[in-house]
């Protein structure tokens, strides 16, 4: 540890984010020290290649390929490389040198953030990481301590900005899930490869982290539960508007018991289907918002840009300045409480609702027995609608194509949505499963979660 | 201070906020030991009356008229009286004692916050205030410690629930200013006396507390600019939804220069316009919420709920909780940051939009006057609507009355709705006088700011 007049921060990987924590921190390094109380020097930048090409101007003398060597002259790590390795080993290292340690690493995290946690603690180091979910929104304090007192029930979030963005055009502009997408690309709201973002692994990551805060359990990014968007059509969307719902990729983390009564927690991501009048219905663009039910507090809602250098070097110069502050108080960090230690149940425990909407057979007693298939499971319906229009007729054309091929090209076919009561997730699939199988129904157009309600 | 197996906690007052408190300490004993990491234990609550009827059943046992005491014994004390006296010395007495502090009173830190928090910093002792703003919205630990390395601009805060009921009300049923608040007193937003809420007192306390955090500066309730709703009318909440714009009564606190350019804060609390696509527009009822707007993080918001006994408690417990995990890791607290000592400037510094109705004249010539007279003010004119309807005419009967006294009865008028650009507050009000001694003006019908634009 350094004396009492300056921390020296060190910095890994000068990407976007990177490039802006160094630049705020050069450039307001006055006032971040009066705040603080004790002066925070950039003493180094660790990347691959000193020569590449960066989007911030900063100081050639800065940048260096040794972060081991800079990781040991440090008291204040800031990792920014992402995914595991060798951000993983640089963390782990500079935990042991003594230093304090901030990252935005989600993957990491999601994946090892046990391990690393053990590591801080055993040491007293502190490991902040605001920047890892919904960039610059505070959420990792208000979860950790503000809310420390209290029971929270669920989170329902909206962390991912790529996959908002492009739901929100197709809500908004009419585009197609293919159109959606090539303007976000375009735009910037997705990568190249865009899989970690439409297939929510990103998502994913993020709800394990809530999830573990909220619950007080270590919850991996293996038991979340995990559907992206990409099957998401614009008749689901278009349909969802005229019942009233917007389409989200939600993550959502909340407590359950499962079918032998033993409380645990859920973590999951998928899209689905949120009422108009929801808060998070009205998060537009590549915003994010985190919406937590809790005991006492009842419902709160956290807004804010989801993505962006600028804004999530905020949240890493947040977690600098708050570390240097506890750092001339003195004392060890606090580290995360997983106190409650709850088992993570699968998807299938879950409460859900769904809708269902399917191509069906246009004859007396269909309605009688699906609903007698649903009541077999457990599910009961909370509403149908079932319409036989000439936009229903058109849409059923594609259907009619296997219909013919099995010779019953001139049976009259209905679109029947069905809206669920609350059921288990596993009931609801194994009645969905049971529908597709029986003969009155020609398709399984489409199933989504309806959540938030 | 205790040993490391339990914290004492000490609670002073047991209204609805208090019992909440103690009832949760109670029967989430063990959950929020576990959390801790060390025991919460509460050891007394110091009343007026042990007698008195409580809503929230509590062990006799606990209750104590002899606060002094009870405060010796205690390492952690959660003053929930309000008001100034004895609040503040209990407080002083604790913090002399080695204690650390839970309060939610905005009165006493909007006062004497900074007296309290160098009485702190002087042993070292902790002074957590979460619940003093906006309930159980954790808003205090994200500008403090998540916000801590960026730049706030300004922040437009919704934090009296009672206020934003009665203007919701307003807006939504049609209800008239007094209807309003007589529902509002009905259903439990007001109190009795409904002065402190209704004239912006309370929304004031806040807005001191809010801005001393962002900005880094000691900002007493005395320099926050203060008007209330009382002045709102049905006929403004119409006319303003005509326009697009929805009335709220806000809270502000931004930076600004002033004329001969020192920077400064500027803190004030009003009725202002707020567009209806604004975030701030869809809080509805008694909820509050916090908008934020930071250099590098971009606009934020926090919503919830902006009252209520178990909702307030939520905040306290986090505190509490929080308390207790930093005692076990040693260290002293970490005080407010008051670094940048910014001077407080008064409204007339402060950068607004006005909507100015005015009843004038409708002759040929009238608006070449009045723009006249606003561009010699420095102040100039976004949107101009003049009409003469039937309906201006029968709402302008009023104001006929005083011309009628005044032997001009005959004169024809006009309804005249001046929309400004931005300009100092105080060269608007200069304008507005200007305007209302100007002959062809009949009456001032009203003035609003507009801000979030």
């Amino acid at each position: 540890m350094s004396d009492t007049r300056s921390l020296r921060v060190a910095l890994l990987g000068a990407g976007t984010v990177g490039g802006h924590v160094a630049r705020l921190l050069l450039e307001h390094h006055d006032e971040l020290a009066a705040r603080a109380g004790i002066s925070l020097d950039l003493v180094g930048i660790a990347v691959r290649d000193v020569n590449a090409k960066r989007a911030v101007d900063l100081p050639a003398e800065l940048f260096t390929t040794d972060a081991e060597t800079l990781i040991q002259g440090a008291d204040i790590v800031v990792e920014l490389i992402g995914g595991i390795e060798p951000a993983k080993s640089y963390i782990l290292a500079a935990i042991g040198s003594g230093a304090d340690v901030v990252t935005g690493n989600k993957a990491l995290l999601a994946e090892h953030g046990a391990e690393i946690f053990a590591a801080a603690a055993r040491v007293g180091a502190e490991v902040y990481y605001e920047a890892a979910v919904a960039a610059a929104i505070p959420i990792i304090r208000p979860l950790r301590d503000s809310l420390a007192g209290d029971h929270v029930e669920r989170i329902l979030a909206i962390v991912n900005g790529s996959t908002n963005y492009i739901l929100d055009r197709m809500d908004r502009f009419g585009d197609s899930m293919e159109d959606a997408q090539r303007v976000a690309l375009e735009l910037g709201y997705l990568e190249a490869d865009p899989t970690l973002d439409v297939e929510g692994y990103d998502a994913a990551q993020k709800a394990a982290i809530l999830a573990g805060l909220a619950f007080h359990t270590t919850v991996p990014a293996a038991g979340v539960h995990r559907e992206g968007i990409s099957s998401i059509t614009l008749e689901d969307v278009e349909s969802a508007r005229e019942a009233g719902y917007v389409i989200k990729l939600l993550a959502i983390a909340e407590r359950v018991a499962d079918d032998a009564g033993v409380e645990g927690v859920s973590a999951r991501v998928h899209p689905a289907l949120v009422r108009r009048d929801h808060p998070l219905a009205s998060v537009h663009g590549g915003n994010n918002a985190v919406f937590v039910e809790a005991e006492a507090a009842g419902p709160l809602m956290f807004y804010g840009a989801g993505a962006g250098g600028v804004q999530t070097a905020s949240a890493v110069l947040g977690d600098v300045v708050s570390i240097a502050r506890r750092h001339l108080a003195g004392g060890v960090g606090v580290g995360e409480s997983v106190a409650a230690d709850l088992p993570v149940h699968p998807i299938g425990a879950a409460e859900t609702r769904y809708r269902i909407s399917l191509e069906v057979d246009d004859r007396p007693g269909v309605l009688a027995e699906l609903a007698g298939i649903l009541a077999s499971r457990g599910v009961s319906v909370e509403t149908l609608q079932q319409s036989t229009s000439a936009a229903d007729a058109s849409a059923s054309a594609v259907a009619s194509d296997d219909v013919a091929a099995s010779g019953e090209a001139d049976r009259a076919t209905a679109t029947l949505v069905i809206g669920t009561h609350s059921a288990r997730d596993a009931a609801l699939a194994a009645a969905v499963e049971a529908l597709a199988a029986s003969d009155a129904v020609e398709s399984v157009r489409s199933v989504l979660r309806i959540e938030g309600a």
